[in-house]
């Protein structure tokens, strides 16, 4: 469906509630915000409903927005959903009646009754963007910081190769409104939690390297994540530090979890494919990033074997 | 002058040289590289001046592009210097016949007989193809290489607050020639050298907080620097990391130079000047970023004694 059908649909609609995903990101959070207050700003009834699991990063995006207790919608959309297993717990009783999916994921098999996806976008957010754009709602501050935050995480603040043309475009639209760029990304992208810096440090400090430095390891024990004060806002990040350095092909990082079991992530350069080692720990994922969980019963030390010998073996295919 | 009036007189130039800055950093070489491809397109003879402190990060820029050597030009350019001071030694004999400065730096004084300075651009390639467009150059991926750099270094990756809405769009219209925005990002934000990583470790494993945390202080001693190999590209981005660590309102760092003599990088956030603590040791800057060179007798024991007080007293001017 067309960028204009859906705002159509959206003209039509009463009682709006909008759904965000599982582990919601700076986009899934974003584009509701942005969505939920432009439609009030057009005189539409429009929430967003709460979702247990969001950080303090992105919380204020949404923050305010929720329904009262008894109110029911009549129509619902989804952003940044790509299917049902990401709905979060109190969304599953909307499964079977989503009426407007807004996505970007090529995975998405359009899981609402009408669905508007496009895989070319970088973040979900330049198409809420557009639909509202055709809803001709003004571009405020306050919705172009969510469609900025949005934008801007989805794509390593327009540093990824997945930021589009029309990723800048919408970032340069939200600047317009006055908006300062740069204090928000010093937030999303620069300041680090003194947990995080310290975790960085042990990460640095006991990162090993294998096959010539182009496989490197990880490991973040239970007993320094706790120690630090670590939570998942700072985690994150962390996956993506042992990939940084020059010639490492596959950066490995294994995280223990509260209750003793192992998981992994995985990032790679061009030439190795992380889904495919994922997928030898029972994981997947993308090209570039993938992850897995362990069964309880792998500890770190075997864990670390485990990983170790998937990517050994997926990187050996590669040369062939 | 617009760049219209600028574009009007490189149509009628002829035996174009393009001079960058000491020190050269992606936005002049960026600059130069492209402006040079660009009216070689439209059929003008054009060189740049070779730059005897070009870093491996940005010599592929301008490689090849090199005047034969009793080449003498008649139309000379500069790209994002603001003054004369910052004229390599080999450009000096072209200071008193610039026909044509191309600039973004405020401070510029007009140093050239016609100057198109607008200093509300994020980075000078902005200017340049404004330039080029008003000429009707081709945007080719070869040219669009460059002005992406240049935008992109300059910004901090379109992270920092003097990206505009203009440096989107004008990044925006390089990814449309076909170039791979995430791999040059990688390369120049993400990668980090051997050396680099472990000056990082260092810095991260040596790092000292003062006044509650908002002062971090970093040292850079000459035989770790030589022990790990780092060099200036290893070093440049190092001066943000204490800065980056929340609550640090100051970030300081002293790096020892091959003679023994000290400098100091200084990064601040909104709250502290940081151009007025290194006045205070006898160097300058702006308002978040600054730096200072200690004479040949201070050592590093005594730069840190005196870069110290100077943050504290302009800490403490603040909170007045």
């Amino acid at each position: 469906m067309s960028v204009s059908q859906a705002a159509g649909m959206l003209k039509q609609a009463e009682d709006i509630l909008i759904l965000t995903h599982r582990r919601p990101d700076g986009d899934t959070t974003g584009c509701a915000g942005a969505l939920c207050r432009g439609l009030r700003q057009i005189g539409k009834t429009a929430y967003v409903l709460p979702n247990s699991e969001i950080t303090r990063r992105y919380a204020p995006l949404i923050d305010g927005l929720y329904p009262p207790e008894s109110w029911q919608p009549r129509f619902v959309v989804t952003t940044d959903i790509a299917d049902f297993n990401l709905f979060p717990d109190n969304a599953l009783m909307y499964q079977d009646r989503v009426d407007l999916v807004i996505d970007h994921h090529r995975s998405n098999p359009g899981i609402g009754r009408m669905n508007l996806i496009r895989p070319e976008a970088g973040a979900c957010a330049e198409i809420v963007y557009d639909v509202m754009m055709a809803l001709g709602i003004t571009f405020t501050e306050g919705i172009a910081r969510c469609i900025y935050v949005a934008a801007s995480t989805d794509t390593g603040c327009f540093k990824y190769s997945n930021t589009v043309p029309h990723t800048l475009r919408v970032a340069a639209a939200c600047l317009e409104t006055g908006l300062d760029g740069g204090e928000i990304n010093r937030e999303l992208f620069e300041v680090k939690s003194w947990p995080r810096f310290q975790m960085e440090r042990i990460i640095f400090d006991t990162m090993r390297f294998f096959h010539d430095k182009k496989i490197a390891l990880a490991t973040l024990y239970r007993k320094d994540i706790n120690r630090v004060g670590a939570d998942m806002d700072d985690l994150d990040a962390i996956a993506a530090l042992p990939r940084q350095i020059d010639g490492v092909q596959a950066g490995l990082t294994l995280t223990e979890n509260e209750d003793g079991s192992v998981k992994a992530s995985v990032r790679t350069t061009k030439e190795i494919d992380a889904s495919a080692i994922c997928r030898k720990c029972g994981g997947g994922g993308h090209l570039r990033a993938g992850g897995a969980s362990f069964p309880p019963d792998v500890d770190m030390p075997q864990a670390i074997q485990l990983i170790l010998q998937a990517a050994e073996e997926v990187y050996q295919e590669s040369r062939i």
